[in-house]
């Protein structure tokens, strides 16, 4: 990876292992810690990439797997690139593929040269190996990019975890060493399940691969918070400090402000845009759900301390019309809101890094929020 | 009504019935003749107020008998208006909610006081009178909004058409008379089915109650094109030119531009943001259907000639990727470019109405679309 890409650390909190820093990629710069909304096939559901802009979003994911299946990889190389073919301008990042196979696809076979498995749309089989999601990965041409790894489901035997653990190793070995484009930074990925010494081998040996960042994977997938909040730790110590540290999956208030104070700079999650259109919003003083009766003739905004489209020209009352009315605007207006507000909680959390008080930041936050779930 | 609305003919083209002008409102001047688009109950269907600004929206609809359902027009009025309801700063325009009785209602009973009939939402049984009507209207706070009438089906027979037609007429004096706010203005509607001297006799006694502007109701259901210019013709010779004139429900480019050339000022329907959801694009060259595979790697714009967001943004593949993938952002930008499109075939009629050669005008823009279904 060239010199385009690369993360620049301004302070660490006194108090916490949370840091404040500058992303550098090839399209443009971004803070962290930052919160990366997520655009599964190319688009953040319902929304705009200037609709993205207004609420200052960095870097936006996309899905290796399901633009695979659709449009393709082929398309999105033919039209310049994922981020032409969106017209997103900001930094862009791809999943390998390896949560949705494990997630989504039906019956998938895993070998050592990779996994066969069937497309969760029409049954169609498709074989993925590292080599083959790299290749895909360049295709679609985001900033960033993933290794493949096998997501180890919860729980799961020592056995089961150690053989993954290990496969997923020799996986991104194999996947670096096809790796090609200097344009596109390359992030290996710890698993290990929620075994101790398999994260922190797993760890250890990516980081001997000298990746251009690192995840920790296998999270947030059903297991209680403190284990989630272990696995961070197994791994993070051996992390290098000059390298981003990405905790996937992870988008509700209590895991994103722990990860921050164990040093983690990025997060992702399709939680704050599916709660959205189901009606779920999370504001600076809780858990609002614009359904509720009491909301008909609620004429303020949803959340009073939010400066999104949405809080600074529509009423809760509107907002509970066109949900009730199944108006598709509902969905937008709360896609923007729920997202902004995360975005909001991290410029917040960047401030109080930077003045060494991240861990009394969260404590208010989370305090403030009340609700246990975090979401 | 005060001096707060009026019609301003500035030019009819000297070659037909065309003309040009302003209509001034408590909510702005727009030029007609115009496209209005519909925000049945409160939403143009996916977008926001600032996207119908972009595309130069004048005049946006809203449904009395939508919005009586769901909120309910004291929420409305509380909120202010339905303009700051929803946040829509241009001029607003009611229907009465008889196309809806008469289209979505079950087992409606029509008696002189008024029709008693189902909501098509849960069944609840209301009754509608002109009185009751112009009582929503108010509320709901629209600068314009209609006299409550029934929408003869067709076909009807004479005695049929000629009872209701009376009736018709009956309940906008009555609706006349209880209108109490100086700040809308009141519209009356020919009705008539398809016969001559009922259109000609609704007009003259329409007239003689003297509205703020005439609608031309019952067009558009279905009748042949010929009868729909047929009925346009039978009343608007006796319409004041003094007053704005308004053909109900017609979105069509041959509908819409020969209503011009009659001298329509006014023209709303649904058609374009409802086919735009289903994939169905209105272009200067035609017809287009996103969901053909020869779009899949066309990588130009929807509509050169057009000069929307979604033109100036997007390409054919990506739309078409967003549609197949059922991702919303498809109806957005396409709602986006097939109101842009109308509105813009509007301002050029604007412009050749102005230079005398609208129907140079029309027969190119026909001639050029191509399809004789003119959408």
């Amino acid at each position: 990876m060239e010199k385009g890409f690369y993360l620049e650390i301004l302070h660490v909190d006194k108090n916490c292992g949370a840091r404040y820093g500058i992303l550098h990629t090839p399209h443009g710069n971004v803070e962290v810690p930052m919160f990366m909304p997520v655009g599964t096939v190319g688009s953040v559901k319902t929304l705009t990439p200037e609709e993205l802009y207004a609420m200052h979003s960095g870097v936006i994911l996309a899905n290796t797997y399901h633009l695979h299946l659709r449009p393709g990889e082929d398309i999105v190389s033919k039209a310049g690139g994922i981020q032409k073919f969106m017209n997103y301008k900001g930094p862009m990042l791809t999943d390998s593929g390896g949560f949705q196979v494990f997630s989504l696809a039906k019956s998938r076979d895993i070998k050592e040269e990779g996994v066969t498995f069937k497309s969760h749309l029409n049954g169609d089989k498709i074989f993925f190996s590292p080599e083959i999601v790299i290749g895909i990965e360049e295709k679609i041409g985001a900033d960033i990019i993933m290794s493949f790894d096998e997501c180890i489901p919860y729980p799961a035997t020592y056995t089961y975890a150690k053989d993954s653990t290990e496969r997923t190793l020799r996986w991104a070995a194999r996947g670096k060493a096809v790796h090609q484009r200097s344009d596109q930074a390359l992030f290996g990925i710890v698993q290990g399940g929620d075994y101790k010494d398999l994260r922190t081998m797993c760890a250890k040996e990516l980081v001997k691969m000298d990746f251009d960042g690192y995840s920790i994977g296998g999270t947030s997938i059903g297991e209680p918070k403190e284990k989630c909040f272990e696995m961070i730790d197994y791994a993070i110590e051996y992390l290098p400090s000059d390298k981003p540290r990405y905790l996937m999956g992870v988008g509700s208030l209590d895991y994103m402000l722990e990860g921050i104070a164990k040093g983690i700079d990025m997060m992702d999650c399709v939680l704050p845009t599916r709660i959205a259109r189901h009606g779920t919003l999370m504001t600076h003083n809780g858990r609002v759900n614009i359904k509720n009766e009491k909301y008909k003739e609620d004429f303020s905004p949803l959340d009073s301390e939010c400066d999104c489209y949405t809080c600074k020209n529509y009423t809760k009352a509107y907002l509970r019309h066109l949900y009730v009315s199944e108006e598709q605007l509902a969905q937008r207006l709360l896609s923007i809101h729920n997202l902004r507000f995360l975005i909001s909680i991290m410029e917040g959390a960047r401030v109080a890094i930077k003045e060494d008080r991240f861990l009394q930041y969260k404590d208010e936050v989370l305090k403030k929020y009340g609700d246990k779930r975090g979401f």
